[in-house]
């Protein structure tokens, strides 16, 4: 015997598609890549040194607690904390209805365990966070997909994906991964009365909500679920909304510090599950989020990390209409309001993958979007970050990528 | 509709039993209760100053890439420093054969993610570590036991759990928990020649290894199937044993940071497995620990705990030894060689629970064993940990205990 038992087991990773984020991440490490792949936050704007002093503050003070096991919901000063922040955006809950998570992405997995069974199917939007196929994937879903424009999801198309009986709707409300487009309320206040109709719970993903440049902010559907009064049968907050969120964009994704919002019963089971899953998050990561945000230091920071990104975002729009082809040629981008990404659509006869190639030749990266389809498309589609890379960096990396595509479109007739 | 939704979906969570120790452990924050309940490290053992340090040094020197995103399989160094750590208890690996988990818990989920579908059995000893038979529960699994005595896993009772095609056994060899026993030395050259002919991989769980008081060190599991010459049939280290270990004794639970040691292709599935459920462990804890111990502060700090752990459990032993009825009553303990926990059994007319409810009364708690034997049994059974207290309160709370005892051995009758 040897470990050729593996191959027999794991039917679940078999199952998976390898993760073209994943082994992409790694071509970003090469210095010489200028990366609009991943989905990393700009490091110049970590708060080192507030963390710093955090750091010394919960050790000093506390920290015999902070190296210690703790409860599985979470660190009840930093569960207030974001009870006191989501009041602000209108969620109106209290500490009961918040669950720490090891990032956003652990949140994924314990609405998978909890909700999934082999199966199951889920509606996404198509194309969808990559991540959240591969949690949910490893509980065995099958995939019903609804299509995205400008407005987000295409609430006409939406009856019939909920028709067909999926467990519940994953979707991604604001500055949409990896599309960058924003669900306009007049189809979030749809959307609400469809899951009520058809009993069918949201998971409403939101990790960029805050990171708005232009703009007025638009209600949550967990919000407009609240409000729903043909929804009301049991009085405040028993709805069908479960909000997810994370300080990876606003504070520092290397804690692994995320939350989920939603009715105490269903908390109650998330908890269970996150139990036999991690026990609880850093005790001590948990601790360091609260003392460094207490005091409001994470709205002012908030408010820095928005101007940048939004200038990102700008000099990106900027660059990518001097560098590309003529809108003509069937090259067009979305022009998101806020988030971390740009979303890229080649004409039909182009494969990005095949630009991919090309592009790191030319020191420079992106993410082909076919992967974030679970219901199939998107090989002429790609996802642009402008967050991670500098001013300078997105200039030259877009004027790299605009020689590229033009090649390319050159290279291949328009029609066969 | 309201979240009435939950109680359609959710049979996971349905079927597990609530935990025992979970609730148990909110007693035990109640400051005037004694509690040999929980599993925690004792926090004055905590090496708080010099996390304090290393968090200064991580900060100041690799703020950004500590905050950042990193890679799912874990910071390279501390996995090399993991790799040297395991050489010296003959656990010859690379860094290829090294993942990072959230917690020694976290492996136990992604062992069940990757390894359990819905009615799968998984073999564990009678009783268990409650915590994998959450995770494995999570996954649908059922179980085939194989009792314990003084040396550890019955081996003559262990064809019989193979021969009804468990996916792989679960087993704790070292001071196992909730027992305290150890498997011999013998016993575990039979496991592995069984392992080998039924094709049967093992889950060699070791949070407590390191913590042995007396008696000299046992080689392990995964050691002894490298070394079985009839298992080899693919050369060095592609063996049917994974290992798992924690920093949680040794450094700090509250971190979060455990790892699996496997043949490069079952970590390789894990690794798929951790991307989704949280896409890599915090960063910055995990550089903390690699600052922390790669100086060799670990191993002093080992020896430190070793001296302190060991000495409790002597007075406990001691103080059951003096508070406790006599061992013609049928009440009786082991003596374990390390680990935390120590495991007391009552007379089988008995009832821990009933035990329990009354020691509360007297301000000490404990868990009562039932819940860790999956196949049924153990009424009568205690586990009291001797890692929490200190020396005084050892023997303050197992005098109230034995008061306890006397009293309820008194109050029933020994035949009906």
């Amino acid at each position: 015997m040897s470990t050729r038992w593996i191959h027999r087991y794991a039917q679940r990773t078999q199952r998976m598609t390898s993760s073209a984020i994943r082994e992409l991440l790694k071509l970003t490490e090469k210095p010489d890549i200028i990366s609009f792949a991943g989905g990393l936050p700009g490091p110049e704007l970590f708060p080192v040194e507030e963390l710093r002093e955090a750091a010394e503050t919960v050790l000093e003070q506390k920290g015999r607690k902070a190296l210690q096991y703790s409860t599985t919901e979470g660190y009840p000063p930093l569960r207030e904390m974001i009870v006191r922040h989501m009041a602000r955006y209108g969620i109106v809950v209290d500490i009961d209805n918040v669950l720490i998570t090891s990032g956003s992405q652990q949140a994924l997995d314990l609405i998978g365990k909890v909700l999934i069974n082999p199966g199951d199917k889920v509606l996404t939007e198509n194309p969808t966070y990559l991540g959240a196929l591969q949690a949910f994937t490893m509980y065995s879903a099958d995939y019903v997909t609804v299509p995205l424009d400008d407005d987000g999801l295409v609430v006409e198309k939406l009856e019939d994906g909920l028709r067909s009986g999926p467990k519940f709707m994953y979707l991604l409300p604001n500055f949409q991964n990896p599309s960058g487009v924003t669900l306009s309320l007049e189809r979030r206040h749809e959307i609400i009365k469809l899951s009520d109709h058809y009993g069918i719970p949201i998971i409403e993903d939101d990790p960029y909500g805050q990171l708005r440049y232009e703009g007025e902010h638009i209600k949550s559907l967990v919000v407009l679920d609240a409000e729903c009064v043909q929804c009301q049968h049991e009085g405040k907050y028993t709805g069908n909304v479960i909000y997810l969120s994370t300080f990876s964009k606003t504070l520092a994704p290397g804690l692994r510090l995320g939350w989920i919002v939603a009715p105490k019963e269903v908390i109650n089971r998330l908890v269970q599950a996150k139990q036999g899953t991690d026990l609880h998050s850093s005790t001590f990561d948990q601790m360091l989020a609260y003392e460094v945000g207490r005091g409001g230091f994470l709205d002012r920071h908030v408010h820095r990390i928005r101007e940048v990104y939004g200038q990102r975002r700008t000099i990106m729009i900027k660059a990518l209409e001097q560098a590309f082809p003529d809108p003509s040629t069937g090259v067009r981008w979305t022009r998101p309001q806020g988030g971390l990404f740009l979303w890229l659509t080649l004409p039909e006869h182009m494969n990005a993958a095949d630009v991919l190639m090309e592009a790191i030749r030319e020191k420079v990266a992106f993410v082909p979007g076919a992967p974030f389809f679970p219901g199939g498309g998107g090989h002429n589609t790609i996802r642009l970050n402008f967050s991670n890379a500098n001013e300078q960096q997105i200039v030259e990396g877009i004027a790299r990528l605009g020689r590229v595509v033009t090649r390319a479109l050159a290279a291949q007739p328009v029609s066969a």
